[in-house]
């Protein structure tokens, strides 16, 4: 029964692979037989994530080599200056294979045709982390080495580094640029694409040869990451501590010493609730950080990747699995995971998601519980030690995905419900499940995921 | 009594003057005596504007070259590619003189001391502004031809220009970025930097000579210029039937040929407020434009500014000057004009400010009347041949502004409250009225802040 179901869905996710000029290149999104494909025929980079993981694990490496050929082929590489096609550096969202007379090429979608034009941040970054974790799994260095590929890494540094209207560390992204990829408050400098850019930007400092033309950006890259770690680690950081420092702030404090740098008004922080709902030995970084803006919902992806990326101390890591842990029913319920807790509600979802009917409390990115979370959360809980997470995460998963039909998303405030728009057989769900379990069974599969500042990268 | 009105303001406005080297640079924010001065000893690029338009048409054109030329000095010259400083091209909010051993220097903010840290990113746009009537003023083009002119106007076209992560002709910044510089749910694509953006376009094409050096960048500023019109008087504009399209907008909708782009839920707009609101043969341009976003408050700046820059057509012009007439109560009031209408209330205020006690409903930011936008009032009515506008605004202003000591705002729905927190003797205050009085007066001076798309400058 048991290896049953992984059986099955290793069988799944050999069924979505598509192929270009026949070979594998991607996994289409969701083989879901019901409803029209819409987008769904698509490969999208961020869905393709826990696809190329467990490729890599299983040694059939050639897709994800063959993967990040074709879509590095895809970047923009030409300077622009006009805004008529998308920056220099950008990765395109999904791609598709497309006939003309006959003839195969890929389509590439840079958010051009998705539903509300949102840009595909995220793209670039997952792109790089995975480059990373192909060249480790294989060792294939040289791979990372080659002219296109160092052109590449340079062009979406340069698009993460050039020279932009802001003033922190962190990258300023339109509402709904990453996963969430509708709008949901989460415009500025939202957690997610922070912890993907630290890892981008440690990747970037591995596989970067470090030769004439690439000493600027180099020295750009190792300039940003001590900022950046030092600013998320502080600012994004939320205990009961930090949380009676900001519940005390004074409003409109004028200069360089002030202790309330972002004028957080402290009225506007739900310090009621979170009194309550904070573990005494639990922490989090919080969902964003602007002027006068604090967002202290819990997301998930931003909170588990910056474990993995060790943007988060080790105390800090062990903090936040705390609060996985004696929050099991906010954060894991009958699903690994949520999304983010809390869903936003009445007023502030009208306000916030712009009335978005997909996006109502407690469903789809508001609050959904997402089992593509899961790797993420078994390479949390292995990075940590705290691997009984994992494994009774795993179990909930598997109790029901199979008879679910590995279901894009959950919706309820403890994950009971089959998403109300859900896919059935979304590929990244059943990806994630296989990667989970092998991320649990053999911390050897770690190195592929997990940064340590210090990681260097030899050349063969 | 009326040239004593004027006489009393223009010795307000040479007190406020600041001199370096002997020299005037530029105005003080504020002369007011009550209070701790905090930042309101500096001068601020953009509360300089109509200080510097009133200098010029008086002919005291010196201060105006003397601010450009030292401001020019503290924009950022050097490549960032980490964050450890401002992006090359912008320019600070403020700046003041400092004595070090009794040297003299100037010290410029880049929102780096400012409350809340927001970017001044309409600074530069301003910048440029100014820099476009003085040469028209004076007809020294020589001045913005030379070296040190032209790689300023290019640093800012570039920074503008650069590449990001959007898609869109307009530019991405973070909220309050501009005059209203505190979080008011203006991230992402406020019209107000749309509009300052455009008139930055068109004074780059006029002013940058077309030489090997600008080749490349008078390309990009030519191909955004089109594509930036035709996406605001577009997807910005708001009249009954524009009301009438979006009041019955399909979600959900997929492809590059999708009618609702944005996936605006119509239930996110307050269609029955601006169903009643709209006056028959008016409309305006929206706030701001995003994913599942459409901002429908009334953001007078913005506007007026898209009239004087040519960003608006004529027929458009023409609307948002009848909704002014037809909304006088709303829009103008007892003190002329309103910053944006309407308030955020209730939940909509803390979610979208934070809580911020000096942006409550009706005060400040947040729907505060301010006589620093009379002077594009008036010229947007003169430009619009609705000078009876004009001249009613400015006896409105005329009636309170000396008594209530040159205030900086005013609070109420309808601007009957001097501001709460306002301070006296506000230049810009001041300055503004002179200017809005010379506009009406003399037709002639809106060559120094009209555009027309053909505008060209000749080389003296």
């Amino acid at each position: 029964m048991e290896s049953d179901i992984y059986e099955t869905a290793w069988q799944k996710l050999l069924d979505s692979i598509i192929y270009y000029e026949d070979r594998p290149v991607g996994t289409v999104a969701a083989l879901d037989t019901e409803g029209e494909a819409v987008n769904y025929d698509q490969c999208f980079i961020r869905d393709f994530v826990p696809s190329a993981l467990i490729f890599l694990i299983k040694g059939k490496t050639e897709i994800v080599r063959f993967f990040l050929l074709q879509t590095l082929k895809l970047q923009i590489k030409e300077t622009q200056l006009d805004f008529l096609e998308p920056g220099r550096g950008l990765m395109p969202a999904s791609f598709k294979v497309v006939y003309v007379d006959e003839e195969e090429y890929l389509k590439a979608d840079f958010g051009d045709r998705a539903i509300g034009r949102v840009t595909p941040v995220d793209s670039c970054l997952w792109w790089l982390f995975l480059l990373r974790a192909y060249v480790i799994a294989t060792e294939q260095y040289c791979l990372a080495h080659s002219p296109e590929f160092q052109k590449g890494i340079r062009l979406i540094m340069e698009l993460c580094l050039s020279a932009r209207f802001d003033m922190y560390p962190t990258l300023l992204v339109p509402d709904g640029s990453s996963m969430i990829d509708r709008r949901m408050g989460i415009d500025g400098h939202p957690l997610e694409i922070q912890s993907l850019f630290y890892s981008a930007l440690l990747t970037a400092r591995q596989l970067l040869i470090p030769d004439r033309e690439n000493f600027k950006i180099l020295k750009a890259v190792e300039n940003r990451l001590e900022p950046l770690a030092a600013h998320i680690r502080h600012h994004y950081w939320l205990d009961i501590e930090r949380l009676n420092i900001i519940y005390r702030y004074k409003g409109e404090e004028y200069g360089e010493e002030a202790l309330n740098q972002f004028n957080i008004y402290s009225n506007s922080i739900p310090y009621a609730q979170l009194s309550e709902w904070l573990p005494e030995a639990g922490g989090y970084l919080v969902g964003n950080l602007g002027p006068s803006k604090l967002d202290c919902r819990f997301f998930s992806l931003g909170n588990l990747m910056a474990i993995l990326s060790s943007l988060t101390t080790k105390k800090q890591s062990q903090a936040i699995m705390n609060v996985i842990e004696q929050k099991w029913e906010d954060l894991i319920g009958y699903m690994p995971m949520k999304i983010c807790f809390p869903a936003l509600k009445n007023r502030d979802w009208e306000v916030l998601t712009g009335c978005d009917p997909k996006n109502r409390p407690w469903s789809y990115h508001n609050g959904g519980n997402w089992p593509v979370l899961l790797w993420m959360l078994a390479a949390a809980a292995q990075k940590t030690n705290r691997i009984e997470i994992a494994q009774k995460a795993i179990e909930i998963a598997a109790r029901r995905l199979k008879t679910d039909e590995w279901a894009e998303y959950y919706d309820g405030k403890n994950g009971r419900l089959i998403g109300k728009e859900a896919r059935k057989y979304q590929t990244w769900t059943i990806a994630s499940f296989l990667c989970a379990k092998e991320i649990l069974d053999n911390p050897q599969n770690m190195k592929i995921v997990s940064f340590d500042f210090n990681d260097l990268v030899e050349c063969s």
